[in-house]
């Protein structure tokens, strides 16, 4: 599936359920904070070494990809319910981090 | 911009500063929850009714923005790093949501 | 309990399980904000005029006392591997607010 | 100060100001949240080995002090306004803590 059709499914999702009414951004932004929460719990007391193998363990991976999920499924129902589109403000985010943070002799 | 082409840009960004060694994942989860910390300091006082205005108001629409834009920035450099298919992992979620909280009547 | 026997008491737990290795700042920050994290997630769906009588229902009561006792023990613990004097710290940036927000017509 | 004496200064700090009717649990949840998020981005990029010395850097010292006390300054409001004694919270949990995580060979 693409970014839009994910988009699209969590419209219908809502509104098939009639959750649209819980789906205020005030509600979202807080969703999506506790489920970074939950993703931050999964490596919280690895070293930074043993993080950047966590995919190694079945289980702990089985997490990981559980709650990026729900991050990025918040996050897509966040932009679309506030109408931001979240490709283009990561571009020229990406644009001026560029000229913030120029590179060392270029 | 295609998601895939910001992931890189990401990636070429990190290269060319010498960040890669601060970007373990644990490193990336803190940085993400960082982020959502400021997007949601943007909304703590607003009522469920003024956060679904809040792109009406310029300087708070500039602002929300930037704060979605490091919180993608973040989760896709993450995702990355990892080797997570955000996509797919949001996917899998939202076909086991479907399951979990059935339509009433359907 | 006074705060100074909670935080002698989180010393010797941390002490007799052989957890003091996990408890760096930069564990103990991602484990406060984990906490937060499901802090959060007991308010995300209320209106704020439910998020008032949240004590009301005995359930929801329960894991409130729960979550803020997780978020309250972490930040206890953070505070004494920093030494850092909490009460001190909240008493001068008190001290700073009210120069910052000074009353109107005093 | 006590705790007791900051949590009724912090009363009047928001009597004085008409901003109790901003303190619902539900912002004041975010707001604790938004603290810790600042807390967190002051230690995403050091190691753990850094960030046990974190206080031997004056300037990442007065931030930490200052993100410490935000964090205990809006617990000790969300705590009050929901009526929680979070002393007493916390002590209970310890003690499910305590039953929970037995010493070894005890």
């Amino acid at each position: 599936m693409t970014l839009d059709e994910i988009v699209s499914r969590l419209r219908e999702f809502a509104a098939a359920r009639d959750w649209e009414r819980y789906h205020t951004p005030k509600n979202l932004v807080m969703a999506l904070s506790g489920e970074v929460g939950e993703l931050t719990a999964l490596f919280q007391w690895l070293t930074p070494e043993e993080s950047a193998r966590a995919l190694e363990d079945p289980d702990l991976a089985a997490n990981v990809h559980d709650e990026l999920a729900d991050v990025v499924l918040y996050l897509l129902r966040l932009a679309d319910v506030l109408g931001v589109d979240l490709l283009a403000a990561a571009e020229a985010k990406l644009d001026r981090n560029e000229h913030r943070f120029p590179v060392a002799g270029s």
